[in-house]
């Protein structure tokens, strides 16, 4: 028996029993209509918590200190996020800065610093602006319908809010997975991504809770790309509160499978969300790779297909240029056979067999011309498959990356 | 004693006794005032060869026979490279083409087949149009001052010819190293880079060549970036034809260390000339990584840093926006201290331990308009040191490469 998971109406991350939120403009970055800047999250409940984070060499405070207070023994009640300044390159103030914020934000929040989470993102190498964050922290009103506040709290460069919410039922109860994320340039995630906090009110086993994190992370936001770089703040998070009050959830029954199927829905959305919202981009671009040797295979083609800057000029320009999906396809270094090989843009094949194949010209032009573009690269070798986003590259991201300091 | 590398004037890859080359337009690619399209290289004498090539998963026809023609044990006498037509992801025909081209080659130059090796360079997906391969090759006439026509006709998306050789002295006898390459897009090459062809006329093992040849390959070639794609042509040839009648060189004296610097000069000023014209580009970006703990270390840091879309981008807009460049040092995963590091742009200091510091905002905005941008980041915990070599990223790369099947 598969338990069917529900998309909730507006959903957001504090559409989950138990968590409020709220945010504020306190000036760390540019205003403008409807900004925020700073944002908590809290759950009535200590959460059970699991995280993933940057592999960068070069770790923000904000992040490392979240990373060392999320384990499996440990329990959470509170994120504090800023947007505008990344709290990075900045010495040893960065972690004075990270835990003063928590003081902060644990102090206004009634909880402890060691139960409260911290992140940051927007510049590199600028100091967290603490009277600042001791002026407005105190100022958040946090509610139950506030996460579409919070949301707003974390982006920078992008367009629009990223906000979900999926539920599913077991014996009766109604459990939630809400989510948040923020993109949009620097992104090229390994094991994380810019910014996502997940939450939920089912009963999560800890360990049970990092798994299904980690593997929903991996199908997720370590399958998008903007611009191949990997920011030092990649933080994603998943909150458990129980306060659905459901039966604990540790792996192998349906319910738990619900759970992980409901948290992978969750990240997928939210990050394919990123991937649409990059730096000047205009449309979706989604690879799926299949008939590779194995699942892998099928991951790191389809990746490098929607991070190579040749397949995003030509989806652009809309050039169904196949020549350039076989070179970004053939990099990631795969076993693959290449006289097998078969390519659809948004369901048209162009290549059988390793080879192109006569096609109506007219067709696929104005596929690669829709919001979403689908390639498909059907390797014919095994039964693997994955699936990548990323976004088209245009003159804006040259523009935008060249004339600001973002 | 070390032996002097001196740069000969208007140097290229007939300036090793011995070779000679020419070239025809057969109107494989777009004509335009001076444009080749079929180039012929071709030794008096048999010389023992090296090859490094692409890593790519699929690979060209024309690549993957040259690789198989090269080897410690064979000898080879002629090249024969087009440009226009890449000869890949085109089934079955492309070996067939490939090997027909070469037996054309060997035929006008009397030679054979098996003594001949082939490149190609252009559209991916469309097969070598044969009969101009037929009726052209044997029209051109080599000559030994026809390195410049051989250069012009493996350009594609190129603004100029790549071209230069250096010599060296051995007991009252001349040794030359010459070379010639092409880019400019799709260039992140892994042990190979688009199309490269150098030749020497010193007598070397074959053993020897190689090594030689891979480890000035690794420092070079595989040290550039334009654009972070793979070709599936990359080829880079070394050949070696013994004209000069100097010593055998085998490794382990002075001779054969001259002859490596050599081959390594030659090398990297093939590759920095590949990275200065990049699709679009406006500079150059030398990144220098010294302190690492390692030289593969540097090396890979110094990569990422020249490879990362917002360190281009920040050149470009002359913006000294180093969080971008920590990033991407980061982002390589090599093992740092971020309070050790210092960064410099041309000679001036702009962080010092892991901190951004007072600098001459304008001196630093007038540095990254130069030509060419050199970034220097000190990592302070050891003694590797490490350089890579790529342009700025521009909307005009942006508008090449979506406006036009390249």
């Amino acid at each position: 028996m598969t338990i069917q998971i529900a998309s909730v109406p507006n959903g957001t991350v504090t559409s989950a029993k138990g968590f409020s939120a709220g945010a504020v403009f306190a000036g760390i970055k540019t205003p403008g209509t409807d900004k925020r800047d700073i944002g908590l999250l809290v759950s009535d409940k200590p959460c059970n918590v699991a995280g993933t984070f940057t592999q960068n060499s070069i770790i923000s405070p904000s992040a490392s200190l979240t990373r060392d207070r999320v384990g499996i023994s440990k329990k959470v009640k509170a994120v504090v996020a800023n947007s505008g300044c990344a709290n990075c390159a900045v010495g040893d103030q960065g972690l004075v800065d990270a835990k003063e914020t928590t003081d902060i934000a644990a102090l206004h929040l009634g909880t402890t610093s060691e139960e409260t989470l911290v992140a940051s993102t927007g510049v590199i190498g600028v100091e967290l602006p603490m009277a600042l964050m001791r002026e407005y922290i105190p100022k958040i009103n946090v509610t139950e319908d506030g996460g579409g506040e919070f949301a707003k709290a974390i982006l920078t460069t992008d367009k629009r809010s990223k906000e979900i919410a999926v539920s599913f039922e077991v014996d009766g109860i109604t459990h939630t997975v809400g989510g948040v994320s923020k993109g949009s340039g620097m992104i090229h995630p390994n094991m994380a991504t810019m910014l996502a906090f997940t939450t939920t009110d089912a009963n999560v086993d800890p360990a049970f809770l990092q798994e299904t994190l980690s593997n929903a992370v991996k199908l997720s936001f370590n399958q998008i790309d903007v611009d191949g770089d990997q920011s030092t703040n990649d933080t994603v998070i998943l909150m458990a509160n129980g306060a659905a009050e459901g039966a604990l959830l540790k792996g192998g029954n349906d319910a738990s499978d619900a759970f992980a199927q409901a948290v992978l829905a969750v990240c997928k959305h939210l990050a394919i969300e990123i991937a649409r919202d990059g730096e000047g981009a205009t449309k979706l671009i989604e690879v799926t790779v299949d008939g590779a040797h194995s699942d892998d295979d099928a991951l790191k083609a389809s990746r490098a297909c929607a991070a190579s800057l040749l397949v995003k000029t030509a989806v652009y320009g809309r050039d169904p240029n196949w020549g350039r999906i076989f070179m970004a396809v053939g990099k990631s270094g795969i076993n693959l056979d290449e006289s097998k090989i078969n390519c659809y843009v948004n369901d048209i094949q162009i290549v059988a067999d390793g080879k192109g194949i006569s096609y109506n010209v007219q067709s696929v032009v104005s596929a690669l011309g829709d919001d979403e573009v689908r390639l498909r690269v059907n390797l014919n070798v095994g039964k693997g498959s994955g699936q990548a986003w990323g976004c088209d590259l245009t003159e804006e991201y040259v523009v935008f990356n060249s004339a600001y300091t973002t």
